[in-house]
């Protein structure tokens, strides 16, 4: 379909070309082809999108990024550098391209203001890598899920603008005990969606949506698997959990339905997103590509073709996300 | 429907009933029915098996039972006690209850000699409740999927029985690390499945299945999320890892199609389980409760009212299971 | 779930409550009960509608109704007559009961002045009983897919109301030589939608909706099996017919977006609700009954627990249909 | 997948090429390639097998056939000439090609007879399409699913080799009154599905499985719209129709479990398939192509790369039909 949004497209800052070669190599067959296309903002991207109906993108800086960076100092200093690049690295193309704020996340109050000032600035929302890491050595993950980062959900809802919360690798102790020996599973295949459900069930038990009601998460690859589960978490939360004291407000059901939404990011399954509709319903599904990791070619053929009505596939496609964003006209934007 | 077997139930020692009690009060309204529903092996769980219309069920020893004691010996001693009670609890009762052997994980050689002692005396295959608690203080993690764990996994294919990979709690380091502070996610909400589903990848990414091409593996709820992302992972595993030197010889569809079979224990979602006959195909899933974590009644109503056709519903029911275990007549075994 | 519209929904003339007892017997299995509840307006309907949470129920003549009548002046005096008693049976519960408009479909001009002056009453729209019986020995059908309807269309189209296609029992030679050695098929079974489907499906190749491109068809049972086909009738169109001459202008699933929407009624099968919303999106399905051919308990039951998103949900139990009857409020229209 | 098994594949006589020729202008947009194409036996379609990967093809003698003859000498003459002609022309193709039986059905005595001496010759099983055109001016339809079929249905069964019940246009009289103003729905659009469905029907009805419980049924097109009402037709039959008198002694469902078989001929619709293996089972559908009114690249490509599980593919594939059809060896039969 023409006019397609996609949103969870990530891109890095030039002078760490040589570290992304060498980082590269553990999950692209073509390591310099990954490099030149992640650093690309206006050239190769906006040709693919052309190739491929692609009407608009928002990017992102790409993961582990700042949240792999444990003293909180230098982890500001690089969100702002980034933020300032990719700000001027679109100007000309915001009928094309629009971004997505990076945060350190050390300190709520610091990425609360990081955010205002992007938002201020034109950013459509942020995306964070899971857990910041932390402490001396690294080794401790900051989670979002508790009650001292209340200010800054509150400064996420009252901007209006959607939170994404995307994958990191595993680090530190967790990655010597689970993961050293079977790292196969590293990323995509495993370690992306334990981390991410884990965090974003964390907000939903610990109560962050209840607190901040209209606040609007986003999360990738049709869910991070927690769509397969919903009828089991709902079962133990509503049957077991609640009468035993866990004390959220509404069903897990109820958070998919108000705050939660997922992307198509890497995971381009047409089962799986039958199957998803059916639980989550089209009207909280976003199409996304997850380029430069994944290609056009295989996210967008497959989109444009897989069997579902036209009504939902726009819905999916762009009308979901154009509204979520309230984004103004861009290419193909009403076709 | 008549006949059905159920095989994730679960059974306890008696001598344990005061700590049982305790352990009940985190994920049971009633730790009292609990508890006097774990210990009864042929009074009220038959009751309940005629009411409900299962035929046979298959008996295993309750999570996180052996698994958690890090001290091999007093592991050993422990297992050697389980198979012989359970031997003689259903002593009369072949007809409509079987077990699945209990094994100490703390040394290969131990446990597949244990396993061969059971099938002798009638076991029909063993049930682990993932990773072994090892180490001095119980913090070490045993996994099965390395080569030291070929000498076990050849017994259990020699000994042509399957092999039911249970979850087990999150503890030590890592539990305090992710789940001390989402406690609610401990269990069937998230936990369970993220531990089951690294298990087995690993076994699939380490060769296990490549080494052991007969070996038959049982997995619960569902898949413990693996089916949903099966898509992703085979075009993470086929089109990108292998050739970085990813080295199983199948695809992963085709180790869930030769080697894995999953459950409907404790996820009696309709959907989902649709979703799993189109990825998996009826002919790899087997019924199961999750007594006495689910109830009969829950499992059984859902199960013989869902809506699929009778053809599918008779092979998960119990044909699939039926030849699995090589089971003779029981009730309902022809109906 | 609370507040739902209910729209293919039966009300008969007491004058023929005789008549009515004899036909009754042919599809129900207590015929008095049958015609004290298809005669009763708002005593035991209204029961039933707050017993099982309808908010609203939009009425309409029962089948075959005037369609059967092959005399124009009589079937035009009926018509009056049923509007006329409608209108006045609902007064004072328009918060709870509307009236889709009957007419006789002898002249298109007579057919669209009726619905004008209904409409102008508050009627929400029309529902007519497939082809109209015409003829000296009533063994004609008149269909209403030629250009000769195109006067009633505009009409319809012009008034902005929906058009409801119901279903009439085969009559004359057409019920000798298929039907009469095979008559449980009649109604339900088969027959019923048979009529529909080639009715509905001429109007789409004879090109009514290429010429009133606004206009709003309703068909009941989840689509009378058209869905079933979409795939196969498009590319028969796509492929095969339109090259060799077929001249409508848009392909099938886009008539099914714009023009065409699909009821509930009589058809409570989860399953196939899932692959119509794959097949047609929630956005065109709506919730029915058939009362009283079908029970409250039956359809709201089912459609309150079945296994779908609530979003959607919601969408096809209210809100579609509060936007396409364009309805204020009644009980529980914002629940 | 290699070694596919095709079995709705049509064949025509070469003396009838210039009649075919005029036919073909209906429904095909090179009447010239579908001339040649029907009338090869062992050329071009065994090069499109090959390049397809179908390792063996049923063939049948293409619609109407001698369903359109209304003289019972005419027909049956013919019906041995078309037998003896396909017999002849795969001779020493065995292993790629076998034959479904033409049966003039104007005589159930006949009809048995022939069928009796094709399956002695080694075929495999019959063909027919639909009703048999009969009467004076051949506008009567004979149904087989009267008590008068019983002789012809005992030898189908007894003979254990399946029935294929194929469509047919409507001719005669049915033709004028719903077909010929709406001619764009001959055939696969429409009017093929009605014919077929309300004549299995007839027969389920009517009792013919109940008098031939081992009968075996495939019928094309996914099952002619059937699985799309099987909720409808049973909650009719079993609620209302069998307690107001109809006789038919098992389900719908149970008839489709135990008697008949769809097939994926023409209809290449994942999300029409999954639906059907929902409500059928994957055991009870066969693969097939409807060549060359439809052509091997559309369907095998279509059926090689859809989205199921390969356990299932297989079965409906080539298993199923192997096993149906008692075929010995043929190319790829066991890959």
């Amino acid at each position: 379909m023409r006019g397609k949004i996609a949103l969870e497209e990530a891109f890095a800052l030039p002078r760490f070309a040589e570290k992304q070669r060498w980082w590269a190599g553990l999950f692209a067959l073509d390591p310099d082809k990954h490099v030149a296309e992640i650093n690309d903002i206006t050239e190769q991207r906006i040709k693919y999108m052309d190739e491929h109906d692609v009407g608009y993108t928002l990017l992102s800086y790409t993961a582990p990024g700042v949240q792999d960076i444990w003293d909180p100092k230098e982890a500001q200093a690089l969100t702002v550098e980034i933020n300032d690049y990719i700000e001027g690295a679109i100007k000309g193309k915001e009928d094309r391209l629009g971004a997505l704020a990076t945060l350190s996340m050390h300190s709520p109050a610091e990425a609360a203001a990081e955010l205002r000032r992007c938002v201020a600035k034109g950013f459509k929302g942020a995306l964070v890598n899971d857990t910041q890491r932390a402490g001396p050595e690294g080794d401790d993950m900051i989670f979002y899920d508790g009650p001292e980062w209340d200010e800054f959900w509150g400064t996420v809802a009252s901007l209006e603008v959607p939170f994404y919360l995307h994958p990191r690798n595993p680090t530190g102790s967790i990655h010597e005990k689970l993961w050293a020996k079977r790292s196969w599973l590293i990323g995509p295949p495993l370690s992306f969606a334990q981390g991410v459900s884990l965090h974003v069930l964390g907000m939903v038990t610990n109560g962050v949506f209840d607190r901040h009601p209209t606040l609007q998460v986003i999360i990738g690859h049709l869910g991070e698997h927690i769509p397969f589960d919903l009828w089991r978490i709902n079962h133990w939360f509503e049957d077991i959990k609640k009468p035993l004291g866990l004390s959220c407000k509404k069903t897990i059901r109820e958070y998919f339905a108000q705050n939660i939404w997922i992307t198509t990011s890497g995971h381009f399954s047409t089962p799986t997103l039958h199957y998803c509709m059916t639980e989550l319903s089209a009207d909280r599904i976003l199409f996304s590509i997850d380029y430069p990791f994944e290609n056009f070619k295989d996210g967008c053929e497959w989109f444009d073709n897989m069997e579902i009505n036209d009504t939902d596939r726009r819905k999916i496609g762009r009308d979901n996300a154009k509204a979520l964003f309230k984004l103004g006209k861009f290419k193909d934007s009403e076709a």
